[in-house]
């Protein structure tokens, strides 16, 4: 039996193996910002495996380096407007809107800045992409290039022209694209039981979250047409012709490589050329620095709380750090908290602040018992990869929908700053902390992730190198985004059916009408 | 680079290898005839990783071995009526009503005599399944033994009651189940690009083929609902209570593992728990007989034909064969023919008869230039596998429509019986001799196909293991199957909202009107 088993093992090994080194040639348009961190593990995979990759970068990008020693920068002489500093602010005037309890107007006002800031981010892209379009000696180079595929980010849809432009197949590093989240773009999306993103709902709707669900959709769809549409139809009429859609020009993708799986997404419906990578930048942990690992060690049996807000969120207003340092100086275990402000006057002796901190060796120790993060998905991914539930304190963006997701597993719970108090951030860190369920279901989620035929990041590079393997994936792109919406759903078909449905029900009556006629007129003839 | 690419190359592999070998327990409630012969793939398989298998026989089962190596067969006191003879006359009589171009009432009392076998064999599994439930012994020893899952082929709807009386979870392997092709009863299937098996549609659908399609899926939905439906609609009320739909039964299957994949089958929605292993049958020819090696290289430069018609179809009609045996005669390539009816007058000296032939090493054989076959999957995939074009002659079931999809991708011609002659058949074959595209195409589906990162044999049985492993795959079934059609369309929704709409466009119309009667008086009045 075991020798059975082993040649078994052997035989999927060689065929694991089996795919030919074909080294090849990748341009990447990457989405500036936190998304970069995601796209770099992709890079820097590829040129491990000895492809050469090529990054388009902006004049002023932030997170791009101009030299790597994993791809080569190919510097547009244009500034696309890092955006940064911007959201560094943004986040920051979020919180003290919700910490001061502002009018609803103040809010809904900075949802307004906020879709502003999108519609100048898919503006400047646009313009950078004619910039580049109208570079002739740059394209001719591109093109002389010979690259093999584009890897790209869709929330920008700066790399779907490009790979157009410059006729190659195009590999999806996706999330969300210019029009929400990924797969409403490219899969069927029943309203039933898919939630739209950032709906906060789950999988399981009551008819009034359906309801809701519905009229989310169709405002979100309006509103992504309204703001992001128009930028990007105007290049797809001026460089590709006027009868081109630009929205299927995303969809024409060959390959999407989404950054969930199904043990954080909802089950849902999916197509052949969707490839799930969910934690495919999870790693097993190293051993921390000395110090740490001291730190660590002399929390005994409570263990220790990792609090870190992610990049955007170095600090906290003076009351709520206050709060959360008053809490965690109540609590048996110690604490390391990634913190870049003024040091808390409530904050205890159980509690080490640091400016930065080994996020994935700490979540990967055995003495770290809860991660208290923001949600954003890296974080989130790492702690399911490690296996430790969460207390989520969500700013932004997806991080409240993010959450709720793990909330519906029974791994997290999620804090309200508006309303934060001690008390509050006590009793929540106490329940996860205390009650077993959190730990064993998040313990759980972590075999499922782990239990995969192979690793997320070895299928994602699997999948780029059949790209170029093959100048696409033809074969595994549905007919769908050839087709208009009223052919799609078939409402041509169904209105021609139920036409002659009506023309029969028509000639059908006429002809009782006549044979009911026939019957009466005897029948006066008769009497 | 070649450490590097090496390096990954080796995590990959332990990655694949990783998985404990946890030597389960699988019940399997196989499917009689040619459907048992890829069970058995799987059976064999999984005996081989080290599991024990046990396999529910029929008293009168044809296919299913009472003592194998491989499995241990409960074998249940009751003849289920094996249907092979039925089948070999069944088809013998197509053939000849299709021959003898017959009246369109002669194949539809074929039609109906067929729907009838189906009608009686859904009875026959319904009966046997009642007869177990009922034998307490029996089942009682079937709890005792504690299996990890249940493995069927869902075109009989005995496995999945089985499951669900002992409580385990279900592994399908399917293609088909009791109400059509298999995907149409998981995923969802926008009609305007998924052809609905076996109408023969591809993906790529004009509009009145488009309402072919629809008009085919209603009517066969209906077909299967009334002719299918009320024998496992008794059997789910009298065993799972008065309001479990049998459909949901089928619907709740943890893992779908569906004998195509995109090579063969058009692109199309899919579900997070549909693993395609397509070609998992296939394997790596062995060298051939002397005889027959002998016969293959005296073929020289012009190569060999290989035709078999699968286990179904030994012989032909007289003159059928004649025609075929003539068209063969002419052509310069040697043929090995697997035949078992009587030598046709016209058999050139190029042409070597078999009882029987080993299919899967001849299509390897470098020297075979076209495969001669009657469309079954099996046969078609050890072509797609080795990469030799198809000439097809369908019979019957599903075969016209599988050969239609190797035509849409230009690997296959097909012939139709009813007119078939020498001429025909000699023009067919030497087009996809001679033409190189054919030999092309499928070389490029024979890559595609090969172009895995796990062996779809493999891949399959991962996934059983994986669904023994965690006592089923709850985190990748979608909500779905737990609902109504109303709600899983939104249709409450939609008639909730187009309600609000009406309502506030009636108490807008009364205001309006209120208004206008209100400017109206004044000015009457002023007037």
């Amino acid at each position: 039996m075991f020798l059975a088993l082993f040649s078994a093992a052997i035989s999927s090994v060689f065929f694991a193996v089996a795919p030919p080194a074909h080294a090849g040639k990748v341009l990447v348009f990457p989405h500036d910002g936190s998304h970069w961190v995601n796209m770099r593990v992709l890079v820097e995979e590829l040129h491990s495996r000895g492809h050469s990759v090529t990054v388009v970068r902006a004049a002023d990008s932030w997170y791009v380096s101009e030299t790597s020693p994993h791809y080569e920068a190919v510097k547009v002489n244009f500034a696309a407007g890092g955006n940064e500093e911007f959201y560094r602010l943004f986040v920051s005037e979020v919180i003290k809107i919700k910490r001061s309890n502002r009018s609803a107007w103040a809010r809904f006002a900075l949802d307004m800045e906020l879709k502003d800031k999108f519609f100048e981010l898919h503006r400047k892209v646009c313009e950078m992409i004619v910039h580049m379009f109208e570079d002739k000696d740059l394209m001719q180079s591109l093109r002389e290039a010979k690259y093999d595929a584009v890897l790209t980010d869709p929330v920008n849809g700066g790399g779907v022209f490009l790979a157009h432009y410059l006729g190659l197949p195009i590999v999806f590093n996706a999330r969300w694209t210019v029009h929400g989240e990924a797969h409403f773009a490219i899969a069927p999306s029943p309203l039933s039981y898919v939630p739209l993103p950032p709906s906060e709902l789950s999988d399981r709707m009551t008819f009034f979250e359906r309801v809701r669900n519905m009229i989310f959709y169709t405002v979100r769809m309006q509103m992504y047409k309204q703001v992001v549409g128009p930028h990007y139809s105007v290049l797809s009429k001026l460089y590709f012709g006027p009868d081109v859609d630009y929205f299927s020009l995303f969809q024409a993708a060959d390959l999407w490589l989404m950054r969930v799986d199904f043990v954080f997404e909802f089950p849902r419906p999916t197509m052949p050329n969707v490839i799930y990578m969910g934690g495919f930048q999870c790693k097993p942990s190293k051993p921390l620095p000395q110090h740490l690992e001291e730190f660590v060690q002399s929390s005994g049996e409570h263990g220790v709380i990792v609090m870190s807000l992610g990049t955007l969120i170095g600090e906290l207003p003076h009351d709520l750090a206050d709060e959360i340092a008053a809490a965690f100086a109540k609590l048996p275990q110690k604490v390391i908290w990634r913190y870049k402000g003024v040091r808390p006057a409530t904050l205890g002796n159980n509690t080490l602040m640091l400016d930065w901190l080994p996020q994935n060796d700490l979540l990967g120790h055995p003495n770290v018992k809860l991660f208290i993060s923001h949600g954003g998905t890296n974080g989130i991914y790492e702690a399911i990869y490690h296996g430790v539930p969460i207390v989520g304190i969500p700013f932004v963006f997806d991080q409240a929908d993010n959450l709720s997701r793990l909330r519906a597993k029974g791994v997290a719970r999620a804090l309200d700053i508006s309303d934060l108090t001690r008390e509050i951030f006590l009793a929540t860190t106490q329940e996860v902390l205390n009650k077993p369920s959190y730990r064993m279901n998040m313990q759980r989620l972590s075999k499922l992730h782990r239990d995969q035929p192979m690793k997320p990041l070895e299928r994602a590079v699997f999948w780029i190198e059949f790209v170029m393997r093959h100048k696409g994936a033809a074969h595994l792109k549905a007919q769908s985004y050839k087709m208009p919406w009223y052919i799609y759903h078939s409402v041509d078909v169904i209105l021609f059916l139920l036409t002659i449905a009506a023309f029969l029900l028509f000639v059908f009556s006429l002809f009782v009408r006549c044979c009911f006629r026939l019957c009466f007129r005897r029948k006066v003839k008769s009497d």
